[in-house]
């Protein structure tokens, strides 16, 4: 099977120019198929707050409301992904922006509304692996907005990057060597966020485990945490948690510092 | 050669969600290869309203300046493309969303800013037919929104719809017979509006040349016709000016009214 290297990069380069414009000449250099997955970055909350859609957050998660459900559409599958994409047919990169809905490759089904109602946010239920495929034989490297899409209703839907990029590294293991590589503002998992010697190089399910029972794992690292572990028991190769140099670092083969994370 | 449907609609239907639904009914039931490019409408006007982006105009043409451009992205690039990619894919069409950006399908230049400077708007260089038919041969249906893509500057341009799609009618007629169809808001091109009984059915080279020097065809239509009479020019088989059902009415082999373009 061919590797594939699957990048997810968050709102923390999003909001950079400077380090964005960086990782993606980084990206455009790595060879062999590659799937890049951005998140949304402070873009979307900035317009929300200009056109006055509210954003009401319910434990730490965004309730999508119809406006706001736009302004991701406009500002995730529009502004930052197109953006991203002529920047990268720029480099040589022959990039193709796609959401959920584009050749129906993100199939998700909207989110019950009981007990929370989190409005328009899809749960990922199907990826079109051989699809996908299809666009990586014709040469093309495909660029993922966090939207998917409920063809039963026919509308798009907000899903979160990391989701995203969890279900695209369990589809496409059937066709590929999958390496995930989850981009992000630490170094890695870290025992003690203050301590750079505190970073965990090996995160296995057992660590993990005890980690979470201790409190050591700050919250807002237990989904991200739980996707990579999915990824892996579906058949991804390697998952990597770092910031998103040491991620460009790891598929080039060079050496770098991050989060192993492993079964 | 093939058959391939090339559909431009404009914002007179993008704007009335019942006209949209009705035409999208129809595209997605039309059969072998097909391609729909859609334009802009009122809502990239109101979004500008809204985030005080000024919309400056010379003589009738849009200044596209930076804010500008950005929000062309979002709404003609993200919601207006994407809704109408899911709802779509509802209707059992495989439809995939795309710019010029994606996968660099059509280059532009950025016009020269002498004599008038109109800002981030593309003139068409190029169209990569062969990555278009790479797609459509994978089963999918592109859509596109008008926007293309400056490779060399690594950014998005405005373009005209009717513009995008002649570009895409003289770069696919290599590879499919392609029949053109402009809908807009009248019956096709008429002597005198507001007479239904002056629709030219038949406009050739010669009687545009004499319609256009006696005033007869309204200085809004002449860009349009240009870019009919050039699509026809460089292979295109078909072109036909109508209201969007009448296109599809033509797709479909029935009987329709409106105005065949010809050399």
């Amino acid at each position: 099977m061919d590797k594939l290297h699957l990048f997810k990069i968050g709102g923390k380069v999003i909001d950079k120019p400077a380090a964005l414009e960086s990782f993606l000449e980084g990206f455009a250099a790595i060879q062999g198929p590659k799937v890049l997955v951005h998140g949304g970055g402070v873009i979307a909350d900035q317009l929300a707050a200009k056109l006055e859609v509210e954003t009401r957050m319910i434990d730490g998660r965004r309730v999508t409301s119809s406006a706001m459900r736009d302004v991701a559409t406009m500002v995730y599958g529009g502004l930052i992904n197109k953006n991203i994409v002529a920047a990268l047919q720029k480099k040589g990169c022959d990039a193709i922006g796609l959401t959920g809905a584009d050749a129906g490759l993100i199939e998700a089904r909207k989110r019950e509304a009981q007990p929370i109602d989190y409005g328009y946010v899809g749960d990922v239920q199907d990826v079109k692996a051989g699809k996908i495929q299809g666009l990586i034989e014709l040469g093309l490297t495909p660029v993922f907005a966090p939207l998917s899409c409920s063809p039963a209703l026919g509308e798009i839907l907000n899903t979160n990057a990391d989701s995203i990029t969890s279900a695209l590294a369990r589809g496409l293991s059937a066709r590929y060597e999958v390496h995930m590589l989850y981009g992000f503002e630490h170094t890695g998992v870290m025992r003690d966020l203050k301590d750079p010697a505190s970073l965990i190089t090996k995160l296995d399910a057992e660590l993990y485990r005890g980690l979470k029972e201790t409190g050591v794992i700050a919250a807002g690292m237990l989904p991200k945490l739980e996707e990579c572990f999915k990824a892996l028991a579906q058949g991804t190769k390697h998952v990597l948690i770092a910031e998103a140099p040491a991620c460009l670092a790891y598929a080039r083969g060079d050496s770098y510092r991050g989060t192993a994370v492993a079964l």
